[in-house]
């Protein structure tokens, strides 16, 4: 280890009390950002981590007010102009912590439980944002910082971040950096650092069908009137093979096979069988068998009814003919896959297969495109570098099924790529009670980025 | 025209206006049975009943109380055990009337426009009631009474007559009889007079689907866990092909072909295509293509879906696999189909199809037989014969694509047939605004009736 880096990661081992409390001062602050009544609270977590980072040393730390609940900015640009800026992505605000009664402790009296801090909040996130805020204190107490650095934290995360893109548009050249470190997406397991390298992109769809004019009864009309109802589902029927695959034409037009080496990456991730079974509660898993189940969520373009809803749906029976049917569809798109283009392709093939029996709406609800950053990009590679350092085994290359869409607005508004990472767990109970944090990764996760700092610093190619 | 039936008719012609009087009576009450406020009216509109059965001539008049609204019933048994008894059935209590605001007149201060009654319950059917009571009086005021009568008239019959069955098994001894006229059914048009001869019997289900033990995150599960809302939607697919026939295996088993005069009957009903889409608002007609709409509504069985449920049906988009998925799902049964075989072809072909990556469960919410009177038996000859009398047309013949629980009732605990007409017409808006009763047609009605009891008498084979 090269003494200056040493140096920090030594410093940093010194004071992991003193940046306990400052985590436990964070998470004491309840800013559950749906409900209005902690309105304040937001506002005191934000304080709270402004003058985190004031005291770690950054300048220009200012409070940002939006539409919603403010941003927390802060920078330390003194590695000069030559030297790359990586923008820290972070949220502060947290879920709400219903049902209370299963609390072990208090979700806001955090407190350390053998290796665990236990509170809302721990893992999801403030102890990921303060990680990488522990991390850039230890280098910066010790000597000057090999890259520059700007943090930005928002507090509406958890209601689905609707001021943050508006934000980033607004402040393009506030926030101009080289990259972005996300440390918001977890590990598989202790043993296992993790880089999230793609995320899947989303289209979400409302499919109206509609029949007679109002509920007509069954027994006057059954069997002369085509059932809305029956023909949603006929057309949802048709939208899988047996196999599991999506059979909408043109769907798998831009999905490109797995290349060998991503192949075997992904076969390194621990899905297996008895894991999502228990996570799920489901009696059997499903899905494209010549592929796994790291392929099947995150390499895999999938298409899932999320509601349903036609005619009388209370208790007991009443013998309709529903005037409508509705079904709430949406996409998990993969690259080179977007949100438009699976759009007009719903669009045809309502044209092609609806009966002329029953009219239909097809709403498009939003959605959001596919991203991947290459895991040969430099600051993938400065990322994994500083996790195996640390670990001591190399760190593993997930496909995150779901969607960041902060990855997008970072990628369209501000140009740069964002590598995701994290020190929370699996088992971690993010939005569930009894959340907490696993210390021993985490103080491991502050010398990783310690080292990937540094690593950044030495990196060729990703100055902009 | 014999003397007798001549005078009866004249006597009834001669006293229009006084029938007219009473069922404005009638009419003026407002005998909701749904709500509770209208208790006291119910009552009222009972003992206005019975004391116009009182008035008529009956005897044995009484309003029986049952655990919900009383029972009216009157009996006139002067012709002697020699001849058939005819147990008239009926309902006094209405439909509510909202929306009041489109009502041109106010529901229950019944008023003649032109050659109509305006108000609530003119055609459904306090109207058809007394039209019964009026033939039988006009009889009775004019000779000796050629059959046995007893009346029934229930007052829940608009909210799916609950204790009805329970009075029938209790008073079995009381309404004893050789055949049932049931005047509920209306006409097909106003120079068409209908006899009803078959009802469609029902079986409803409620079928759940389980996948995982709770909503799952699309992005985290899509691509391995087999989503409940698509299995649901894929199993009702497979419940009916390209033609609209059903497909579960069973199902048309016990359904016979009809015969050919029963083709040609039915083809004399004037279902039309224009007359069902102005009906139903559909885009189109559908259904099996080989039968007829007569055919189709009546003599065919169906399969509809009632309701869906699954996930998340409010406004916007929530990206999840839901944790279940739920229809109502109803089968309209021929002759001789019974519900609790449909039932277990229903369980046989979910065990046989439903895939494992899922748990289902099917609820048997009730049903009923359908029923069938063969269009020779004397009742419905004496019926058809009547109406010929004064319509100059022979009756249109049609089964009823509905279920009268009433008729197995009687089936079941008296033994007997049912034969049902009326003279209320398709364009009376009953359950609507403006309910009224034609009322040329009403008076061929009693007229008609009185042709009926006479026919009755002299019919052979009837007496049990």
């Amino acid at each position: 280890m090269s003494t200056r880096r040493g140096d920090a990661v030594k410093f940093a081992r010194d004071h992991m009390d003193e940046y306990l409390s400052s985590l436990k001062k964070l998470v004491e602050i309840p800013s559950i950002s749906t409900f209005p009544e902690n309105q304040n609270d937001i506002q005191r977590a934000a304080s709270e981590l402004a003058y985190q980072m004031e005291m770690a040393g950054m300048q220009n730390v200012k409070i940002i007010p939006t539409q919603g609940h403010p941003v927390v900015y802060g920078e330390d640009l003194s590695a000069g102009p030559e030297k790359p800026v990586v923008l820290v992505y972070g949220h502060y605000d947290v879920q709400p912590v219903d049902p209370l009664e299963l609390w072990e402790t208090p979700p806001f009296e955090p407190q350390v439980k053998g290796d665990y801090l236990v509170g809302r909040g721990t893992s999801d996130m403030k102890g990921q944002v303060l990680a990488a805020l522990s991390a850039y204190h230890a280098i910066r107490k010790t000597q000057e910082i090999p890259v520059n650095v700007k943090f930005v934290v928002e507090g509406e995360e958890e209601i689905g971040s609707p001021h943050f893109r508006a934000f980033v548009e607004k402040h393009v050249d506030l926030l101009k950096s080289d990259i972005s470190l996300n440390p918001d997406a977890g590990m598989m397991a202790p043993h296992l650092p993790t880089i999230v390298y793609a995320l899947r992109g989303l289209a979400f769809f409302e499919l109206l069908v509609y029949g007679p004019s109002h509920d007509l009864h069954s027994g006057v009309f059954g069997g002369v009137i085509h059932n809305p109802a029956q023909v949603l589902c006929e057309f949802i029927a048709g939208l899988h093979d047996q196999n599991g695959t999506v059979t909408l034409p043109g769907f798998y037009d831009r999905v490109k096979p797995l290349p060998d080496w991503e192949k075997q990456e992904l076969s390194r991730l621990p899905l297996g069988e008895e894991v999502l079974l228990e996570q799920t509660g489901a009696p059997a898993l499903w899905g494209e068998s010549e592929f796994n189940f790291a392929e099947r969520i995150g390499a895999r373009p999938t298409l899932e009814v999320n509601g349903l809803y036609s005619g009388f749906i209370g208790q007991g029976s009443k013998t309709i003919i529903p005037a409508y049917a509705m079904a709430k569809i949406s996409c998990r798109l993969v690259p080179e896959q977007n949100p438009h283009e699976v759009h007009q392709q719903f669009l045809q093939h309502l044209k092609n297969v609806m009966p002329p029996t029953v009219r239909w709406e097809l709403k498009y609800l939003g959605g959001g495109n596919p991203c991947m950053t290459d895991i040969r990009h430099p600051a993938n590679q400065a990322l994994a570098s500083a996790l195996e350092t640390v670990w001591g085994i190399r760190p593993v290359y997930k496909r995150e099924g779901g969607s960041v869409p902060v990855v997008g607005d970072f990628k369209n508004f501000l140009g740069i790529e964002s590598i995701l990472t994290g020190f929370g767990l699996p088992d971690d109970r993010i939005h569930s009670p009894n959340e907490h944090l696993h210390l021993p990764t985490w103080k491991k996760g502050i010398e990783a980025l310690i080292h990937f700092f540094f690593n950044l610093a030495e990196q060729e190619g990703l100055k902009h």
